[in-house]
């Protein structure tokens, strides 16, 4: 299929990371993460996340998520999370089912969830009737491409803590939001003192693969037999373990999500030229989000993939990817032009 | 690491599936199954078992099985399986758990159920105090490295509809199974009848994934959503449609499962002239279980990896695989005649 | 405790109902549901609720309510229910715990669902990545004490049923709505197609006890063993059954009824006199509600014991029950009285 | 139905327990176990148990158990218990469903697990492949009437706490084992360490109830909201509270024990003196196990009703409770012997 502006799941690996995919095969090695592939990529981690950070590779993102929910609640805990959140609303539940807990989903504009909103929606504290608000989950960055600022976030985590609540990052794109702040991820992360979080392989360059990373050791017995149980263990973790080592060695990491931010920049700017597009949301992310006349969607999704976010508003959402084109984006914006001068010398009936 | 007889998932990639992998990598797909190459791996398993085979790729086989039991059972349904089966001592609690059905474990000497034992334990239909049996899990071949034959199948198989049960089959290595019964999949599977099936990837040289596999349309829209929910659904599908489809092209299964088996058959030949050695199981797939003295564990571990089954009388288990060599075995039994040489010219003390 | 305004489960059990229990107690009856007094009541709810209907009787609301939603959903399903519904915000996550389905609350002002506001919630069908939506549960009466008319009702089952969902009915004061709307209990739910009745006893005259009434034949079987696995199941079953039998008798169900809605009625009447009282929902139930003076509420609290249901506006709600006298009211109103006038004689500071 | 010997869940509700149910019904209490009733409940269970005891009042056995596991276990636990325990094969996989435990049986022939078998069923700690075993769940009296002495509890206590497991008492007769020791509340459950405890009330005399006795003040906030989630938290709570008051009160509990002891032991005896019945248990209990001639069990069950434990042996289970009187014993076993006369004087064909 033609590149497409679909998602970032819609790319194959990235050539580093399928080299270094290909070469760990040979001989036999231990399985289930006592591999020596893994204490390395274990290592690497420590680097980036600080010397506390433990790390559970998983297959995918929504297991991530409830590995993290699971870790840190009990079955009569709530999670506050934006209306729009992964979690809520593409996961099939798995969150209620495998975590046991409650989400507790809050209205959302851009995705972010401000601190007056959560502070107000804790309610009925010790009310025996009521689930327990215990965990915050943040998307970072947002299903919008919108990201949280370090402030906004610290004030969000620091309240938390004192409430005896818990915080969450789903970060299946994080790196774009290092990248963004122009931060590295123990000052994203470690440094604000995210409880529990969910490193995204697959949307960045992987062939499958991501990490559940905790700091608390309290958690790291539980999270073991979890991960196991919840069909989450990797028998050859070493293809886990060589991907991951790929990703965040000499700032592959980096490039790869200033490569899809510059391509949303880009496409950005040249979509924000025509007058009929109409962009909606900030673009901080890998990620572009517009309201395009309807009659545009047939013609302009033949040329390149995307989808409709809101088929009400036509509201579509336009992502880039590590190996998206610049020539991509001119096509694609090309192709907006000329149905828009169409549109225009359309003469009123 | 070197070679050894840990696990055959010890071993890496075979070549032919590393290079359909590599292979898939270029532009964009669609993500979650709806890719071209999962349609592909599709048709590929229908040319094995049969026109009504339905296949969801999951992640590993803990996975596979929990998708199998959750879509033939209810939370008042217990399935019936061996004492040694994965399901019941080796996925941490995963089916009860995730498929939330009960687990009845039956004795077994050779990992083998026995119709008349499945007779026997069918009790109290109808008594609403006690958790209904619904379905029979065999693992073929099993745990032991046994195989059941066509006609065991097929009277358990035949019994079990007849009380209105399920079959599953924990499939991880199957493909070893075929070939020892020198029959085809759709043979051993399709048209027993079987009710769903864990088809086992991993084990059998792909990087990671199994596949389900059932027959009845009425459990593919069920299991649309369990995938998902169980956090199973892989988004980069093709990933797993590429190396499935070259492990079930130009008969490279076959090759794979002949290769492991004729590993096993040299060593249980080579390991049956050493007097010290007592063969505990029939070798008829990739595993050799025997007994040998305490005192070589160590020193023979050193050499080439295997697991103790059994601490209290040294049991050993020793599985080959796809790369195994005849030179790995030769050095593995030579070390064996040393260290039986060595103990029986020690002098009594 | 004096007799107060706080819930109907603050009442004790009703002479008629205490004198059945007592009646029930001689020799021996087998348990489980396989007593004689069972059998009794359910040809008792027969007659009110038609020949098809099967009946569950378990310990209290949270049981029916999860009952009836385990036997209506695979665990991939949302109900749509009111934010202010009992199952969202008092079972403490009941139903997505034991009954595995992920709710979907829906914004209500007075408590009702409107067929359109439904209509618009029913999003992505056949999407694997989205929990699908099943079943509308509904409370009547509701929360607020507001009553949903026939033919609301029957608009909301009728379009459900075109969609493929179900309709659950939360009728833990259900009776109150059938005398409320002057109809038979058959009318309000067996001949408008409700799928599964929660039949509440406790908050109607009864020691405790619930029943989950269905009519569809399949369900009842499941239904059978979740209600044993649940934890509802009685063993000495006479003592449910001699209540329900007693309660539906000889018109106590429309007594106890019509009473607890006259004394809301007069309770409304005379509050209504005072200005400062502001009624805020349609007494159509037991229950008034009402924003006073935030000033009062301690006096009148000490008077009789009522919820502040939002501290913020100060908004009460003021439950009557079976056992409510006139003489409570018009003491509880004197009081008001008196506040109002102390305030209204209060200098302007 | 005549008086037989079914089961202590056959008879109705002791008069004095009645007596009390019927005074507290008058004016109104606050709900959900705020009352001045459960107050002065839990006084009671403190003065038989300690200061530490914590009690939740549930509706019925099953729950008891599920709650007392649910607050013992993480989903990676498994609970030891007998082959033949309640939460093993009667109470349809609620432990697993409700609790997420595994639960991992072994055989006993009295019904009582012994140290050492315990000590040897401890395997594969902190293997992840493997749910870890964490409690201990014995029942006191075993389902066949046999009761643990003191230093057997102790050592298997004692054992299992050093090496990290909890130990949960299923005592849903726990009364009849005190009685039978000749001990109190406090020497049998408080001062062995025993962690949770399931307290009897419904085959004990109740109309309905049981209480959860814990020990570790940890436990009591987690209990209080898994009770509520596990539809267990009664709202008229003085309904449990009374009964168990009285229950507990001037030695009612030891007068409903002894004499169903002493009707055990007259039935022993009287069954004893016919050569035909086979008494297969030590009668420390309410309950007499003995196997009859097949030949007998329909007239006799006509005369007097009772449950054939197994169907092949024709070993049979007479319960007596707190209503048997010594007249209903002598008429069945004067039955019995009148069939034995029979059997005896029928000349061989």
């Amino acid at each position: 299929m033609k590149r497409g502006f679909g998602s970032d799941n819609h790319s194959g690996t990235h050539p580093q990371i399928l080299e270094a995919l290909t070469r760990v095969q040979q001989d036999h090695e231990p399985s289930y993460g006592t591999d020596a592939y893994s204490e390395t990529a274990l290592q690497i981690f420590k680097e980036h996340f600080g010397p506390k950070a433990e790390v559970f590779f998983v297959f995918n993102g929504t297991a991530a998520n409830v590995l993290c929910l699971k870790s840190l609640t009990k079955s009569y805990h709530s999670v506050l999370c934006s209306d729009v959140s992964h979690i809520n609303v593409d996961e099939c539940a798995s969150p209620e089912n495998l975590a046991h807990c409650k989400l507790w989903p809050l209205p959302t504009s851009d995705g972010k969830l401000k601190l007056e909103q959560l502070q107000s929606a804790i309610i009925r504290r010790g009310d025996q009737h009521f689930s327990q608000m215990k965990v915050i989950s943040l998307t970072q960055p947002t299903e919008y491409g919108t990201v949280y600022q370090l402030q906004e976030l610290k004030a969000i985590i620091t309240w938390a803590h004192k409430e005896g609540m818990k915080v969450h990052i789903d970060g299946a794109r994080l790196c774009n939001a290092a990248v963004h702040l122009n931060i590295s991820l123990q000052e994203l992360i470690t440094d604000l003192g995210v409880d529990a979080l969910s490193f995204g392989g697959t949307k960045n360059g992987l062939a499958f693969g991501e990490a559940v990373v905790v700091f608390d050791p309290s958690l790291k017995e539980d999270i073991k037999y979890y991960r196991k149980q919840l069909g989450q263990l990797p028998s050859k973790s070493r293809m886990l373990a060589a991907q991951f080592s790929a990703y965040l060695t000499n700032d592959l990491w980096k490039k790869i999500a200033s490569h899809s931010l510059n391509m949303a920049q880009l496409l950005l700017q040249e979509a924000s030229k025509i007058p009929q597009v109409k962009i909606t949301q900030a673009t901080e992310s890998n990620v572009v989000f517009a309201i395009i006349p309807k009659s545009w969607v047939k013609a302009l999704r033949e040329e390149h993939f995307f989808y409709v976010w809101d088929e009400k508003t036509t509201e579509c959402r336009w992502m880039t990817t590590w190996d998206t084109r610049p020539e991509d984006i001119m096509n694609f914006t090309r192709k907006m032009k000329e149905l828009a001068d169409e549109t225009s010398s359309r003469p009123l009936s």
